[in-house]
C-alpha cells in the first residue's frame, strides 16, 4: 500500500475512477444478486453454501470477463476476483465482503460490499486505468454463522489458517457437515483456480451498510469507520429461594426475578450515567428457571452484551458490573461469568485517512463512526492495514426483510470505495 | 352450629376431648399414610385418583370400625367418614382436607387435616363422648389440580354441583379422562355408601400446615385463620423494538427487557412503600420473546400475582399497577391484562372465635393469621360457617420433599381441632 499522502494528480485520477462508477449498472447487479434467494417481501434467504448461494457464486463469476481477470478459490471457500496489477509480484489490495445471509435477511448487508467492489473493477475498466498493485474482490465464506457456526469462518481462516480444521466438523441443523457442503460448492464452481490460505495482502477496505441508526440520524451519507468495538459477553446467575407467592411475606423473600430486575436496572443506570455514546450494554436473554405465576422464583439467568471501542472502558465497565452484581443482588446471590471476550479492532490510521479524504472529495456529508457489529474486516485487520466505509441503514434496520438504503447513498458509497481503492493500488 | 358462647361445662368437655387425643396413635397414622407414594427422601408422590391414592383411600377406610361409623362417597369423588350424632336429622359438622399431593409433595400438606380429623373421631370414642350433630371427616377429591385441572374439584363441586360436568372432561398429561379415573376409583372402593352432592352442612373447620414462614418466625404453635386472601393474576406485555446490540446507541433504544425490569422494580417499590405486611406481589414468569444475547428484545411478558385479604386494597394496588405500567414503560408500550380474579374469603367470626378460644385454653402460643394459599375451606365457606387452623411449616416450605412440622406442633393442632369440633357439634 501507499505510505505517503495522496498527490493532487493521484487525487484527480481517483476522482476519475469515482466518476466512472455506473449507477445503473451497479444497481442492476445489486438487484440481480438479490434474486438469488429473494422473497416477495423484499427479504433474501441465502445462507452459506446452500444451493442458492452456490448458484449466486456461479452467476457472479459470469459477470466479469477479460484477460485481466481471474477467479480463484482457497480451501476455506473464499472466492476471489483478481484484477492484475502492473507489478504482479506485489501482494494484492483487497476489497469485498460476504454474500451469505441470515436465515431471513435483507438484500444488502454483505452483498453491498461484494457488488460495490465488482462495480469498482468495471469502473476501472471503463476509465481505462490499471493499477500498480493487483486488485482483488473477496467474497468471504460464511460470515453470518447462522447455518454453520461460528461466523466469519472464511475471513478468520484466511487470517489464520490454523482455524480451518475445527470449522470442517461444524454441522448444520440438518446434520450436514461443513466440509461436505464446502466440497459440493467446490464441485459446482470448477472453473475457478486455487490460491493458498495465508498469502499476504497489501491492504483491505470493506464497504458495508451501517446496520445501525447513527448515520441516518445525523444526516450523513457516508461513515468513515475508525474501528470495530470490543465485545464481552456475560452471564449473570441470580440465586434466591423458591417460595409460595401467597404465603410468603415480601420482607422474607429471596426473589430471584426481582433481584435480577434490580441488577439489570442498576447496570443500565450505570451505563447511562457514563454519558458515553459509544458504550453499548444489552440484556437480550432473561430466563426464569421453573417459571410459575404463583411461585417466587429461585433462579434467574440473564446475559449482558457489553461493547465499546476502547479496552480500558470495557475493563472499567466490567468492574462496575461485577461490583453491582456483587453487592446489589441481596438477599439473593449473584454470580458473573464472562463467556466471550473480543478486544477492540482499531483500523489503520492511513486507510481511515484515505477513506476520509475520498469522502471529503465526494462532496457528500460524512462522519467518522465506530462499527458496532462484527465484520470480515475485523479478521483482515490482523493481517494488513484495513479500513471500512459505511452507508446508512434506513431506520437502522438490518438482518430483516425491511433492510434498505437509499439508492443515492449506495451509489455514493461505491464512488468513495472506488476512489479509495485506486488511491491504495494506483 | 352453636350460635352462643361456650359454657364452662362445655369448655371442660372440649378440654377432655383434646386431652383424649393420642399422640402416638395420631403420629403412627400420619406416618402410615405417608408410605402411600412415599419416597426415600421424605417426599410423597400421590396425585389425585392414581392407583396409589386409591390404595391410600382403601387403607384409610380400614382404620375405623364400629356401628357408629359409615364411609360415604359423592359423585365428585369426595370421601366422607360419618360419625352419628344424637340428632340424626341435623346437617353434619365437618372437618377434613385432601390427601392428593403435587407430583412431588411433602408428607403433610392436606394429609395433616385428614389424619388430624380421624384422630379427633378416635379421641371422642376414647373419651366416651357423643355429639348432638353428626360429625363428618371429608377427604376432598383433587385439591392440588396438578394431574387434572382445575384444583379443588371435590370441594368446589360439593359447594356448587353445577361445576361437576365441566370437570368430567378434564384430561391428564397421559390423555386419561377425569371421569374414567374417577370410575376406576369408585370400582375399587365399593364398600362405601353414596351421598348426594349439594347436601347441607352445619359448619366446617379445616386443619392445615401454614405453607408459609409466619408462625415459625413469630414463635407461634398455632394459627387462628381469619380468612383466605383474594388473588388477582395479571399479565403485563411490554412492547419495544428489536435492534442490534452493537450498533444501536442506548438513547435511541426501545428495550423491552429493560422497560419490563424497570416496571417490575417500580411495582415492587410501590408494594414495599405501602408497608402492609399482608400484601403479596410476585412476578414468577418473565419471558423474553425471541431471546438473543446480541439483540435488543422487542417483547417481554411478565406476570403479577397480587394477594391481600381486603378487596379494597386489591382494587387500590391494581390501580397502582395500571398507572405504573401506563406511564413507566416509556419508550416502550405496556399493557396490563387481568387473567384471574378471586375475591377474599373471610371466615365466619363465630368459628374463628371458637378456634381462638380453643387455642387459648390449650396453653400454646397462637396468633391470628390470614391464609396466603387456597384451601378446600374457601369453597366450603360459600356453604356454611367455616374456619381453619394452621400449624407451622419449618422454614415455610411446602409442596416439597423438605416439607415438615415439629411433632409437638402437629399434636397441639390435633388437640385444638378436637376441642373446636366438639364445641361445634357438642
Amino acid at each position: 500500500m501507499t505510505d505517503t499522502g495522496i498527490s493532487f494528480d493521484l487525487a484527480d485520477l481517483a476522482d476519475r475512477v469515482a466518476a466512472s462508477v455506473n449507477p445503473q449498472r451497479y444497481l442492476r447487479l445489486q438487484r440481480a444478486l438479490a434474486t438469488f434467494g429473494g422473497r416477495e417481501d423484499g427479504g433474501v434467504e441465502r445462507q452459506a453454501l446452500t444451493e442458492v448461494e452456490t448458484r449466486a457464486r456461479q452467476w457472479l463469476m459470469a459477470q466479469v470477463k477479460g484477460h485481466r481477470y481471474r477467479w480463484l478459490y482457497d480451501d476455506a471457500g473464499n472466492l476471489f476476483l483478481r484484477r492484475d496489477g502492473r507489478e504482479g509480484q506485489l501482494a494484492p489490495v483487497m476489497t469485498g465482503s460476504h454474500m451469505d445471509t441470515q436465515p431471513v435477511g435483507g438484500w444488502l448487508d454483505g452483498a453491498y460490499g461484494v457488488i460495490a467492489g465488482l462495480e469498482v473493477m468495471l469502473a476501472l475498466d471503463d476509465a481505462g486505468l490499471d493499477t500498480r498493485f493487483p486488485l482483488e474482490l473477496a467474497i468471504w465464506n460464511n460470515e453470518e454463522g447462522s447455518r454453520f457456526g461460528p461466523g466469519a469462518m472464511g475471513s478468520s481462516a484466511f487470517a489464520d489458517p490454523s482455524r480451518l480444521p475445527a470449522f470442517m466438523s461444524s454441522v448444520d441443523a440438518d446434520g450436514v457437515l461443513f466440509s461436505d457442503a464446502l466440497q459440493r460448492m467446490f464441485d459446482a464452481v470448477q472453473t475457478a483456480g486455487h490460491v493458498p490460505l495465508g498469502r499476504p495482502v497489501s491492504a483491505y477496505i470493506e464497504a458495508h451498510i451501517e446496520q445501525g441508526p447513527v448515520l441516518e440520524a445525523a444526516g450523513s451519507t457516508l461513515g468513515v469507520v475508525t474501528g470495530i468495538q470490543g465485545v464481552r459477553w456475560f452471564e449473570v446467575l441470580v440465586t434466591g429461594s423458591s417460595a409460595h407467592a401467597g404465603t410468603t411475606p415480601l420482607d422474607v423473600r429471596q426473589d430471584a426475578v426481582l433481584a435480577a430486575a434490580t441488577l439489570l436496572r442498576r447496570i443500565a443506570d450505570a451505563a447511562l450515567a457514563l454519558g458515553d455514546d459509544r458504550l453499548r450494554v444489552t440484556s437480550g436473554r432473561f430466563e426464569v428457571k421453573s417459571p410459575s405465576i404463583n411461585t417466587v422464583a429461585d433462579r434467574v439467568l440473564f446475559t449482558i452484551d457489553l461493547r465499546h471501542p476502547e479496552e480500558a472502558v470495557l475493563d472499567a465497565f466490567e468492574a462496575q458490573i461485577r461490583s453491582i452484581v456483587g453487592s446489589g443482588a441481596a438477599p439473593c446471590a449473584g454470580e458473573v461469568s464472562c463467556i466471550m471476550r473480543k478486544p477492540p479492532t482499531p483500523f489503520h490510521p492511513h486507510v481511515v485517512a484515505l477513506v476520509e479524504q475520498a469522502s471529503n472529495r465526494s462532496g457528500e456529508l460524512y462522519q467518522r463512526i465506530g462499527s458496532g457489529a462484527f465484520h470480515d474486516a475485523m479478521y483482515l485487520a490482523d493481517r494488513c492495514p484495513t479500513g471500512m466505509l459505511f452507508v446508512p441503514s434506513i431506520k437502522g434496520v438490518s438482518h430483516n426483510v425491511a433492510e434498505d438504503t437509499k439508492e443515492e447513498h449506495l451509489v455514493a458509497g461505491v464512488r468513495v470505495l472506488a476512489a479509495t481503492l485506486y488511491s491504495l493500488a494506483r
